[in-house]
Parts: structure tokens; C-alpha cells; sequence
């Protein structure tokens, strides 16, 4: 398939859609240039009258509940991945969908992941016209070659906030799978056999779309506490014999890495964060789940014990490791988006320290400030970054698109953002002169930091002036890409892509960062 | 001062204005006669890029806040009642509006006080135009003595969340005094000396005003936890010395009745509520903080320990005694609305089965459902009730608005809905012909108990039929009346009202259920 598309430049000089699926839309404008106007989406208003007076909102099945919200073709239908590769309900969906033989559906998940290849399926049967949302693996790898019939969007976490919040993306029917549940609606992820910790991915679904399905596996008498879903704005629940698989949910543990290079980088980066003055009594930090983020913990932790310096609060993605820490007295908080391990499932339902954020509180942009902003220093990967310090998460040198965005985006507001990444990766050099896809622009990560190296972004002349004379190796970007093309013989390989846009980048603010571009064989 | 309003008979055959305060009216139409249509209110978006990136929203003082607001006259200014006769917030906000010479000021509180008295003379000089809300005591007096420039309008707890979410009323400025917050707006009430339990009368305010404005005396470190109000949803901060009074905001113990006649009735209630069948394992009650409804639950208590029953969940308001039933195992959670005494403040800060409802999740009726339905009994207070089981709560027989609605009206939905009240109150009957202000339509209340028999409503035929042969003194309501009238010496008197409305009591739909009248002298 191709597509005539008006192209335009935006403020980083990458050409992107003027219209994507119909929708009229901003080129990047800059970090902060571009400020939304108008007011929030308006969701319908209900009225008691229309629901059980004694609370019992369950139907027979996916299909009655989507019968019972009025199922029609070209509606946008939303789902979670709080079970992220363990998912069992997206395609029960979609299933269910193909018998009511309904086409042309829009999937708006918080993002999809290997399990969901069948979606492949319904897409080339017409059930489904397109997703907009993370694909991890193969759902992206589809969209990459130009098989999709709409084009993907890809927004972080905060920018999917955003773009219900401002009315960009309008859910039809939000399906929420749910490891436990009571009868009117209440729904939380601590319980259950498919316990995952929070559902707050799906919280915007919850409050913005027309019609709300509660699908559990675990039912109890109301009320289900925690309510991180409120019964209030549930339509239908729906009980079934299985949401998701738990040891694809949560691993029972967590995996540090154990490379000698990613622990060096490891180290070094937590050495960075030491001796650049952050790591302070009552400071704060984010490192995901990452092999190489979580033994950046690792050796944080025990610098901090060493020097008697505790936190305020750490933003997870959670650990056992940062529950040890919350445990030990290291922080007072974890402020937590997602669990990656029963440890952290436990800990948020049983430690009242232990709080769940959603996308709202962390990461919208739209929103009257977020916490990402308040975050001392985070750690994150990138798959390229080039040596303006532009990053890029979603594709691959090949210009394949293999990763959603995450929290990533949002989480370079933080006071310090390092990005702790290999110079090779597979014998393909990981800083290049310009990156296959920018998802996060240079002006907002402070630090690179390989295992040839510390590069510190010029822009940040104070964190230049706090690590002189620590000993850390600070080097110029650009002095370790020339060493790391020598010793790979060159550039990487330039993707063979073409000129038909099959994806756009979001920025947090719903402008468009940058496109992703069809492979040609 | 007099007025010209178009008056129309509702269901209940009371004549109420067809336009309040310039807005078209909706006359009641039945408990489930009239159902809403359209979308919510749509507050603005808000940009990340307008706030302190380091997340400190602090300004010096209130004035400097409104002022940064853009306050002007004719606004709508809302404010939270958790401090109850202890709040020292309100006042300070219009003496800032006042001194900034603003005019026609629309205030919007939960609840007003007898602390709140000084508003009439702002509303004297003109500052403030008139109130909406619950007016307890010296406020409603000015109501009813109609020296109010606009009309009063009631609204429950509920219908404040409704009229809100509806978009009937519009927040320019919501001024949400905190015992604790951050300076990024997280905000609870749980924690500081003023501790008051939560906050969640303000929850609507602070997610749909134009303009959200947090007041503390106990800023602590980012982040506030826990965050009952969202800094996301907060413009501006401001310290001050002290936002209440303790000693007027919670009682450090809470006051049973002594009198013998209330006595009577509470245990009368306690065993109603045993013999109907209604005390069985996973039952649910609610009982307010009023002397009689607080012997009730004492007496329950007994009974349940005796039976060996456990409650699924107590609504609160919550006391030390509810606390204790908490923590002896006599129920899983208890659900609360607001806390009463510093016992139930910090079981609410400590303990996860303590769990803080809003006014959404338990009381709006514009909702996909609420809480109230799911409650099988509740034990309410009526400053009067007609043989109809209609009943009156906002004025007394003499005309005098004088009290708030509360949760009262959503309360009416549980499954067994019982009024336990003197019949006689200072010499005054209490059940009469015809109530003077129609809060709630008799179809709702199921059962009248005073100390002189118990009255079941007779269109609950199960009701009459488990009471049967358990030896509680069963009567018809009017052979009550009866013999209260012969002992008064007939009815009471009809109150010296005229022709012109002075307030209005909404329904839980937004309805107008009936009309408050101007007293003349």
C-alpha cells in the first residue's frame, strides 16, 4: 500500500504527517513551545436510574457486555497492559469482535506486546483498521512494513493521558482486565491470582470513555479495595476464567545483569549521581527494570548506606530491590507507575509508602505541572543517541519499529537525565550523527554515560563544573563515537527505508516529534 | 426585598421557581423520573510549560493567589467544610476579596458554620451576592429572613458533586484549605494539626475549577501522601499560620446521648435492625455522628458480638466507636465520608481497611451507580415527617432554614432506609400532616422509629412480614400522630411564611424538590 501524505518540517527539521488518520496535526514546536488550548473531553453523563440499585453490574460475557455498549464498526477500543507479555484479554477482544463480525475497529491500547500477535490477524481481516499505541515486536514490525491500514502513533504514557485527556483520542468502549474486581465495578491490580500491582495504565479509559467493561478473574463482595478503578464509572463486569498469565505478569524475579560491561556501566553511573552532588539527603531518583537501571540501584544503594544518605522518594517501575530499599529506611516513598515483581505487588498492597502514581499524577504534560519534573536524576536506555544528545527508543538502526516509548519521554524532565547505554550494541555503534527516529530531543538529557565513558551534554555547565576533579571519566560525545566507529569499521548501515510514513512519535504535548518510515525490501 | 418568580408544581405537588439565580429549573419529577442527557463539564487544559519546573507553587499570601487567579467580580468562589465550626479558611478568603474590592461574589461551600457569620457582613456590603450551599444556622436565618440578594440552593452532598459535574455550577476559584500539602498541591487531611480525616468535599472542586488554590499551615516535603487532592490539579500554594481551630474541627471524644427517651430509640432501632434480618453476616450500615445514631451502632454492636455476625462495611462518618468495631474484626471496612473525632482521623492516616469515600463513589446520582444503593440499612435524623413517610431535614416547623442536607438524600437509596426520631421535640410533633420543606419523597423512607412505636412504611410488604411475631412495638404512623397530637395539644403551628422563595432544595438529580420561603414577621 501506498499513501499520498502532505509532509511537514517540524522544530528538530524531521519531516512529519501534516494529517494522521484523519486528524489534523502540530509539528514539534520545541521542548516547551507548543501550549494547548480549549478545554478537556467531556465524557457522557449518567445517571443511576440506568444501573442495578444493587450494584450488580455483570453480564454473561465479553460479547454480551460489548452487545450491552453498543458495539458498532470503526469504534476505538481501549485496553491496558499492566499484564504486559501475559495478556490474555486483548485478544479474547478482538475475538469476540470477529464473531460479532464487526470491521474497521481502532485498538487504542496503553501498549501491545508479543502475545498480541494475532491482532495481525483481525488487522488483515478488517476486524481491526489500526492500532495507535506502543507495539512491542511483532505488531511493530507489521506496522514497519507498511502493512497497517492507518498509521501508528505512538505515544508515551503521559502523551496517552494527554491525548484523551484533550479530547485527541475518543475511547468508545475501554475494556479493563482486572486481577480482581467486585460486581459493581471496584477493580484493583494487588489481588488475585493475576495480581500486577497498579491498573492506573487504564485510569484515563475509566474516567474519559463512553462505556467502561470490567473483566476479572477474581471476584469479590464489594467493595474490591484498593478501588485504582472506581465502580462509579463502570458499565459492565464480565467474569472469566483466566485475565492474564502471572509468570509472564510479573517474574517471580527480577534479573540483574550480568554482563561485566553493563555492570560497569552500571557503577559508573551510580558513581555519576554520587559524585555530581545528587545523591543528597532527601533527593530522589527513577531507574527502571532494566538489567543495567536495576544494578544501578544495586550499587546506589549501598553507596547511600556507606555515606548515610537517604531519599525522599523513588520513582519506580518497582523492584525487590527498591522495596528493600523503601524497607531498609532508604527512602520514605516509592512512588510507583508499574510492579516487575511479586515483591512490589506485595509491597504497594500491603505499605502504605508504597504508593501507586498513574500517567495523570507522573507524566502529563496537559496537566498543571507532573511529577517527572520533580525527579532529581533518572536513568534510562536508549536504543541510539546521537551526538546532539537527541535519543531515540522506538526503532532500531534498521529503522525497524521494535519498542514503545514508556514513561521514557516524561521522565526526561527530571533534574539530571542519564542515559546509560552501551557505545556497541551487537557490533552496531549506539552514538551516531544523527538517530533513526528522535523520540526524546538533546536538549533534555544531560549525561551519557558508556563503558568508554561520561559524556555530559554542554548545555549543563554546572554538572560540567560539580564532577571536575572526581576522577569520573568525563569525555566528549564525540571522541567516544570516533572510537567506537573506528573499532566497528565505520557508520552503522543507514536503514533502507522509503518515503511513506507508517508511523508518527507524539511528543508529551500531542505535537508530532517524528515519523517512522516503511522498509523497503 | 420582594420578587416576581414563575412558580410550577413538581410530582410532589410543591410550587417551585422555574428559574433560580438566572438558570432555568428542572421541578422534580420523581425518584427516577428524570434522567440527565448530555456531556460533563469540560474544565480547561492545563500546560506543564506554565508551572514551576522545580514544582514549588508557593505565593505569598491568599490575595497574591487570587489575584494571580485573575478573580473578578461575579465569580464563583467554593470552599470545603471538613473543618466544620472550626474553619477560619472562608472567612479569611472573602476579607482578601473584600479588601481587593471585588463585588458579587457567588459563594459556593459544602457546608456553611455558625463560624461562618461574618459572611453576612460581606453580604451586606455587597462583596458576596448570595450563597449556594448548606447553610447550618446564622446564614440560613439571613436566607429565610430573605435578605439574601440571590436564592439559596440546597444541595446534598451528592448534588453538589452532580451540579459540579453537570456543569450547573461553574468554579472559577476553589480554595481548598489542607492540613498538610506540598508545595507542588498534593494536599490531605490526615496529617498536621488541623488533621481533619479527608478531604474529598473538596475532590470535584479541585478537578473542575477553572482555578484550584491549596491553603495550609503544614507544608511538608514533595510528596504529601496521602495525595486526597492532586497537586496536578493545583495552580497555586499558600502557607498561612493556621487554616482551623482542632478543638472545633474534631471533638476528642465524641458525645453519646444520655437522655433515656434517645436511649430507648437507639436500642429500639438496634433491634429492628437485629429482628428484620438485616444484621447477618456481610451486612452493611450507616450511622451518622448524632447522639441517637451513635448509641444505635453501640447498641448494634452488642448485638452483633452476641450473634456472632460480621459486617462487610460501616459508611462513615466515622467515630472512635466504629473504629473499635474496626479493629475488633466486627466488619472488613469501613467507608467514610468524613472523620468526627481524632480516633477516626488517625485509623483513616493508619489503617488500609479505613478507606475515605468522596461524594462521587458514595453519593452521585449521576454516576454509573453509587454506594448508597449498596447499603442495607441506614439510620437518619428528620427535623420532621408526614404520614406519607415524606421528611423534612433542612427546616424546622417555624419555616427556619437552619440545617444542611449532607449525604442525607443518597443515604434514602439504601435497602432499608429508617428515621429514628423523638416524637416529640420540645413540645413540638415531629410527625405531622405535611412536612414544611419536602428533602426526601416518602417512597424512600422505610421506616419511622420514634420512642413511642416503630412505623413501617406500607409499600414494604417484606418489612412488615420479617417483623412479624418478634415483639417490637409495630403501630401505623398516623395512630403516633395521634397520640402525639393529643398529648401537644394538636399540630404543630403552620410557620408564618409568605409568598416569595428564598431558597431552593435541589434533588439528587438536580430537580428542584421544593421551595424555602421567606418568613414573614
Amino acid at each position: 500500500m501506498t499513501r499520498r501524505v502532505e509532509m511537514k518540517k517540524n522544530a528538530l527539521k524531521r519531516l512529519v504527517p501534516a494529517v494522521v488518520n484523519g486528524q489534523k496535526q502540530v509539528p514539534y514546536k520545541g521542548v516547551d513551545g507548543y501550549l494547548a488550548k480549549g478545554r478537556k473531553a467531556a465524557p457522557p453523563i449518567a445517571s443511576a436510574a440506568n444501573y442495578p440499585g444493587n450494584g450488580d453490574k455483570r453480564v454473561g460475557s465479553l460479547a454480551e457486555a460489548l452487545e450491552a455498549c453498543g458495539l458498532r464498526d470503526g469504534m476505538t477500543l481501549s485496553t491496558h497492559h499492566h499484564f504486559r507479555d501475559g495478556d490474555l484479554v486483548a485478544n479474547e477482544l478482538f475475538d469476540a469482535c470477529a464473531r460479532m463480525k464487526k470491521r474497521d475497529l481502532m485498538w487504542f491500547p496503553s501498549a501491545s506486546f508479543p502475545c498480541h500477535r494475532p491482532i495481525i490477524g483481525h488487522m488483515e481481516s478488517g476486524v481491526v483498521h489500526h492500532i495507535e499505541g506502543s507495539m512491542n515486536g511483532p505488531l511493530g514490525d507489521y506496522c514497519t512494513d507498511g502493512k497497517m491500514r492507518g498509521m501508528g502513533v505512538l505515544r508515551s504514557h503521559g502523551g496517552r493521558w494527554q491525548a484523551i485527556q484533550d479530547g485527541e483520542v475518543h475511547i468508545d468502549i475501554a475494556v479493563i482486565a482486572a486481577p480482581c474486581a467486585d460486581a459493581f465495578g471496584n477493580a484493583n491490580g494487588v489481588i488475585g491470582p493475576a495480581a500486577c500491582g497498579s491498573l492506573n495504565f487504564a485510569l484515563a479509559d475509566s474516567l474519559y470513555a463512553d462505556k467502561v467493561i470490567v473483566v476479572t478473574d477474581h471476584l469479590v463482595p464489594f467493595p474490591a479495595v484498593p478501588w485504582q478503578i472506581q465502580g462509579n464509572n463502570v458499565d459492565y463486569v464480565v467474569e472469566v476464567e483466566k485475565v492474564g498469565d502471572p509468570s509472564k505478569i510479573v517474574s517471580g524475579t527480577t534479573q540483574i545483569t550480568k554482563s561485566p560491561d553493563r555492570l560497569l556501566l552500571a557503577e559508573m553511573t551510580a558513581r555519576f549521581v554520587r559524585d555530581a552532588g545528587i545523591m543528597r539527603d532527601g533527593f530522589s531518583f527513577q531507574a527502571g527494570a532494566g538489567g543495567t537501571a536495576l544494578a544501578f540501584a544495586i550499587y546506589l544503594r549501598e553507596m547511600m548506606k556507606k555515606a548515610g544518605v537517604k531519599a525522599r522518594f523513588i520513582r519506580g517501575g518497582s523492584t525487590k530491590y527498591l522495596v528493600e530499599m523503601l524497607n531498609e529506611g532508604l527512602c520514605d516513598y516509592i512512588l510507583d507507575g508499574q510492579t516487575f515483581d511479586l515483591d512490589s505487588v506485595a509491597s504497594m498492597r500491603d505499605n502504605p509508602r508504597h504508593v501507586a502514581t498513574s500517567p495523570f499524577t507522573s507524566y502529563n504534560y496537559n496537566g498543571k505541572g507532573f511529577f517527572g519534573t520533580l525527579v532529581d536524576t533518572v536513568v534510562l536506555g536508549a536504543t541510539e543517541v546521537d551526538v546532539n544528545f537527541n535519543a531515540n527508543v522506538v526503532t532500531h538502526s534498521d529503522g525497524r519499529l521494535l519498542h514503545g516509548i514508556g514513561g521514557w519521554q516524561s521522565c526526561l524532565f527530571s533534574g539530571c537525565t542519564i542515559l546509560a547505554v552501551p557505545a556497541v550494541r551487537d557490533r552496531i555503534p549506539v552514538i551516531v550523527d544523527e538517530v533513526t527516529t528522535i523520540t526524546g530531543p538533546g536538549e533534555l538529557i544531560d549525561v551519557v554515560i558508556t563503558e568508554r565513558g561520561i559524556a555530559i551534554n554542554p548545555r549543563r555547565h554546572d554538572l560540567l563544573e560539580a564532577v571536575k576533579g572526581k576522577g569520573l571519566p568525563i569525555r566528549n560525545i564525540r571522541d567516544i563515537q570516533k572510537e567506537v566507529y573506528e573499532m566497528c569499521g565505520g557508520k552503522p548501515q543507514p536503514p533502507k527505508r522509503g518515503k511513506v510514513p507508517v508511523a508518527v512519535v507524539k511528543w508529551v504535548d500531542g505535537t508530532v516529534i517524528d515519523s517512522v518510515w516503511k522498509i523497503e525490501r
